[in-house]
């Protein structure tokens, strides 16, 4: 006798992870260079070159026990203070370490903050599709339930009389993703202002906060000069839950953080002891020691991504769809394309796409059918090659 | 509105950590020099000198994104199938990768074996005090309810008369912990045949696996030649949690595994997806990349942890508190001394320690009053230091 839900959970086909598997299936008997792969969000940048200069300069200078030991339960104090005044430095903020709680990259961060603010099995909150599909377990495991309301189509903003409809009082929290995960969109300064304005409203109404979450790994991979605001400048009952795995590319190294900003309603140090104590019993006190020591060396050298290979990747996909008639959402930021399925149908167009050994993920993963994502941090090559197959497809749906 | 059980966590003050921070104070007002702090266990051994070496080739001769990216959610194959292949070396086993999934560290070894194995709130597990106080919080996540059965004093095996009792149709597990964290003993071989009978016996009856899950970080901190039992040899329905944290000295790395042996009652492929499930519930998905190359190298070269700094420690602590008329838990394993408080009162003998600056844990911490725990990872002056002090808290218990 076991944990159904939980060998579900472990034994659920995730649909990305099977389309990999297809691909690297394909490219078993077609050649890996004529399968064009676009089903994962695997960072193709490396990290920069000053990740593991930090790594060698470490271990070379520092003493085992303080690179491979415990740090405290929340981080290393001095990782968590040159994290706060990074951010303080480019947001204006007023941060100390106090407000950081380290974590095992975004998946942690948000389970943590879902569970800190889960007060029993009526609480609720609200994620706005398209959105991530591990939120559904995430939020799963606190016994929370999430709802799902529809961003507007085709802008990628929140439809606001569905969440405010959404909205009762057992709503704890709002998880947005912006730069959004898999639409590439990014909230207008507008629409964050609308929804601070809804939320303070509404918490008045029910008489406790309505937190925003907001996952936040992709906040660095802008392009065009797009700013992304910083939700807790409009929100003060805001978490963040940031991870470096986009943005340094660490994704394997499971290297975050969450934010618990000055000034929250419930009390900032309140707040904190419920996402420290989540940590706790998730098992996931003290982030990788050695990760901790260079994310602050790269906080205090402002460290960036190198974003070229991805503004170049997007350009070329984006020009060339664009001509053969493709729609899409405005790709502000994040290394993903939401295409629309010309033919209306994403799943079909999805294995149509398939046939062609061209790999993409219908929307229908992300609660959002009609679109498909295209993860275009990829070769140069594959996009290349992969075009005169889109134009095919365009035709075809077109029939 | 907040969680007030997750506040509750990240607030209650740890009694290991609160003497920790009394010891660091102490040691600013009389010097480091005249504080003797036994509080922590945070191995005191440098991790050996093939980890910084194997990181130094591992990032000058991979591909960033393979140092560096996800791996499979359940871990690398090749560190898998590594780990695997030393087990087998080791303990006769025929383990393949198929058994092994990579955890952040044993809190989430043990934290997902609890709740793959947690059927619904009625769901129950016994520990055996004295146990590592945090199992409290990894099962409360799961909502399931630990009870506690003592120890047989002073062995230190099992109490069978307490664990038949407490074993009733809703239990789940037993989780053991040898060698012992706090008291440095180890289960001998004819307890686990017990255990495994009666277990066997009481799963018949019940109708349905009462599992181990034996959490095994000290596995190799074993002393005198004694040996550790591989508990699935025993028990086929046993989840092993395993961490790198003291036998490599690398707490801060949060690196382990959970292992799923073959021939489980569940069926292997169902408990281990039911274990992959927690992690992914849990947030913990795919371990530190980078470090499960490292072990993936410690695993082939079998690298063991150097003893000798504990193995003197140990002597000398042992034989100087022997000779005041100390009494202790036959110390095996780990590098921890259980003290039987000579004034029958750990509490007020820790406060007595306290006052000649000498820092132990009362074993209330562990659910055994009147014993308190020495963690014996230290520089050996601590205990040359402390041995003149333990001689005049025993004359003033006498008094």
């Amino acid at each position: 006798m076991i944990s159904e839900k939980m060998k579900f959970y472990g034994n659920a086909p995730s649909v990305i992870r099977e389309l990999f598997e297809y691909g690297k299936m394909r490219a078993g008997i077609v050649g890996a260079q004529n399968v064009c792969d676009y089903s994962l969000g695997n960072p193709s940048v490396p990290a920069p070159a000053f990740v593991n200069e930090a790594i060698r300069d470490i271990i070379n200078t520092m003493h085992s026990k303080a690179v491979h030991g415990y740090t405290s339960g929340a981080g290393d104090n001095g990782c968590r203070q040159a994290i706060a005044e990074d951010l303080n430095q480019r947001f204006g903020t007023c941060y100390s370490k106090d407000n950081i709680y380290m974590v095992n990259g975004a998946a942690t961060a948000i389970t943590c903050c879902f569970k800190a603010l889960t007060i029993d099995e009526t609480s609720e909150f609200i994620a706005i599709a398209p959105y991530f599909p591990e939120y559904d377990v995430f939020s799963g495991i606190s016994g929370a339930k999430l709802r799902s309301v529809s961003a507007d189509i085709p802008d990628f903003q929140i439809r606001f009389d569905e969440l405010e409809s959404a909205i009762n009082g057992n709503t704890q929290g709002i998880i947005i993703n912006s730069p959004n995960n898999p639409s590439g969109g990014v909230l207008w300064e507008e629409t964050i202002e609308r929804l601070a304005g809804l939320l303070t409203e509404k918490s008045a109404e029910y008489g406790h906060p309505i937190y925003i979450i907001s996952d936040e790994p992709y906040r660095e991979l802008v392009y065009d000069g797009y700013e992304v605001p910083f939700i807790p400048k409009y929100y003060k009952d805001t978490l963040v839950g940031y991870s470096y795995s986009k943005s340094l590319s660490l994704p394997g190294e499971r290297i975050g953080y969450v934010l618990v900003p000055d000034g929250m309603t419930d009390g900032t140090d309140n707040v904190f002891f419920a996402v420290a104590g989540a940590g706790r019993a998730l098992g996931a006190v003290c982030a990788p020691s050695l990760m901790q020591r260079v994310i602050e060396r790269c906080a205090q050298q402002h460290v960036m991504p190198d974003l070229e290979p991805y503004i170049e990747n997007r350009k070329l996909l984006c020009e060339g769809l664009k001509a053969m008639g493709y729609e899409y959402c405005d790709p502000r930021g994040t290394f993903y394309l939401f295409l629309k399925a010309p033919n209306g149908d994403s799943e079909k167009f999805a294995e149509m796409a398939k046939a062609r050994d061209v790999i993409i993920v219908p929307g229908e993963v992300f609660h959002c059918p009609g679109y498909l994502r295209l993860s275009y941090c990829v070769d140069r090559e594959t996009i290349e090659k992969s075009l005169p197959r889109f134009a095919e497809l365009m035709k075809e749906a077109k029939q």
